[in-house]
């Protein structure tokens, strides 16, 4: 599979997955990994995704925000991994931004809630694989 | 959730699930995430898997063995982190105990090929979640 190929099924995983896991580096040096809802994504270099500001999550990007998203389509055994940074965001633009309907269950202040967190994933690299063939690329 | 509740709940999303997500720590100090298959659970204690050992999770778990593994059904907001560490077997009796149909698709020259890897799991500790209800426990 050439570079080409692999970035056009990527942005296609992306587009569908409405889910994604997110890798972040945990406790005594153990990775951890959560499922996140997937609120929006630029290409495949920026992912949003929203968290309680209380949660784990934020208390570990906010030591280390070195961080994997890996979305998956397992019965076509197809799997993209982003590999990048997460920045942390609580200013008004960005809360705005991704807010979504039916979030006053995870936040009940609302847009303004201090327990709501927004997570901006920047990828420097990915792994794009399909059976067993895979591609590393950078976007 | 009580833990007795999580527990019980923990065991039925790893019986039914068959896929696992592995998180590893990947080059410099960055989480990585791969949908494996699951091969087979001692309940929530032991996980084995398979993989080529030729494969970067080899010489990631080889280099460190600190690892989850990490469980989901999105549909019912449910899912499960197992954290831990893993031990890349070849010992003919790991191989013959995961060794299943259609192998030889990944591993050719059959339950002796060299780039034929177990990966067996082990517990520390577990976080169960369903909805926004959350319980560590130990296993």
């Amino acid at each position: 599979m050439n570079e080409e190929t692999a970035i056009q099924r990527s942005l296609e995983l992306a587009d569908r997955a409405d889910t994604a896991m997110l890798g972040t580096n945990g406790d005594n040096g153990y990775p951890n990994t959560k499922a996140m809802l997937k609120m929006e994504n630029e290409g495949l270099k920026v992912s949003w995704f929203s968290t309680n500001t209380s949660s784990q999550r934020v208390s570990q990007l906010t030591r280390d925000k070195r961080a994997c998203v890996y979305l998956v389509d397992t019965k076509a055994f197809e799997g993209l991994m982003l590999v990048g940074e997460v920045e942390v965001l609580s200013d008004a633009e960005s809360r705005q931004r991704i807010w979504g309907e039916g979030f006053e269950r995870y936040y009940p202040k609302g847009v303004n809630d201090p327990d709501y967190s927004v997570l901006r994933f920047t990828s420097r690299w990915c792994n794009y694989y399909h059976g067993q063939h895979n591609v590393n690329f950078e976007v």
